[in-house]
């Protein structure tokens, strides 16, 4: 599997009243991760956001999260079955493992707004070094 | 001018790490207070979203909001320009201000992407009692 | 356990560019149904937003959700461990069943910031009619 | 003054139905560049959040900002009263401008909770080059 990666600057605005980063905002994160991800699988301009919907999404939070240092937003996990892909992720901010997340993935037709076959192209690649 | 309220109900990721409710999320209240204003001046399926642009948008904060109690945003003046609205909206909490907006939207023809008239049925809605 | 439901009406802003409700917004009206049902529970006064984290968050998303149209996001089981409480919650719009959440919040000590055992009197209200 | 700009690359829950990059996404990351900048002309240790509200807040949207390209915000002045601190910025995406905004900030006594002189330092450092 291709290594992934994305550092996220925790926005002042994330954080709740609680002094730390709200849990939606690291669902919302968490989705900055998978879509990088995909992009990274696709062939220039031959897919994007509108070919994935978001079927599930399971998120630990291990630590907390605070405003001030980078958090490094890493896939550890990317396996296809038909039409579904499933990605696991772990975020670390100050090298300590705050979040860990899974979601499912279901490749749309755009046309006919059913599942469909994730591409072999993309399976080529989720697969290569 | 036709009467608009909303009663906007504060959820507690919209707080931030000061305590109380972020100015972005006071932003997107705004927009809440101006879109159902906008729907309630339009012809049943006449109208949407997509048929304005904001074009310029001020806040003046007067008193913190906080999580815990309603805010009731309410349109305080419209005036239409040719194809420009401005409008102005309140926003208080316990019965104390804590938000003066004004907001200019401009009214866009959804094929060319241009600027267009402000039709004449929302222009009379707009000076109804 | 007591009845709760929250009405939910979507915001503009909680769209994204598939033309549909994001999944971040969804985890954050999650988090309003899980809010407001513990503050039902605990006695006036004793309890805040401050005496739970969030340690685990899982969200299916049965069917889109959108924009013009109010969401049901009610309560329909709450266990207690020693510390921990189970919330699940599901989701409605125009009566279709959009979003089903499990999330486990764990009971913690403000002083120790370790978890604490949930108080008898918040209990006795899980279970009561 | 001395120069600062941030980088703010778009998250895709950040878009809306409109396709684009919703305006409260763009109140949020002129806060971001807000804060960062004042963060640069404190000492170390000495300024936080904390020790500014914000006042008012004014943003025109000079053109549409879209998912999928970088941001820069650049603070193009900044002006000192006695206890405000006005800043101007502007945002571009590919080279064009699409935002220009001006805040105001006032500087706070955390313990009065009001407006206080904003401190020497802090001013010398805002006419440096």
């Amino acid at each position: 599997m291709p290594q992934h990666s994305v550092t996220i600057t925790p926005r002042f605005y994330e954080t709740d009243a609680l002094g730390h980063i709200n849990n939606a905002s690291i669902a919302a994160w968490f989705e900055v991760a998978r879509i990088t991800f995909v992009e990274s699988l696709s062939e220039a301009g031959s897919a994007s956001a509108n070919s994935w919907i978001l079927a599930s999404l399971k998120i630990d939070f291990i630590a907390e999260t605070f405003y001030g240092s980078d958090v490094i937003a890493t896939v550890t996990g990317a396996t296809a079955g038909n039409s579904s892909l499933t990605i696991t992720c772990e975020m670390s901010q100050g090298g300590k493992l705050t979040v860990r997340g899974t979601a499912v993935l279901v490749h749309m037709d755009p046309d006919s707004k059913s599942p469909s076959r994730i591409p072999d192209g993309l399976r080529e690649r989720l697969v290569a070094d």
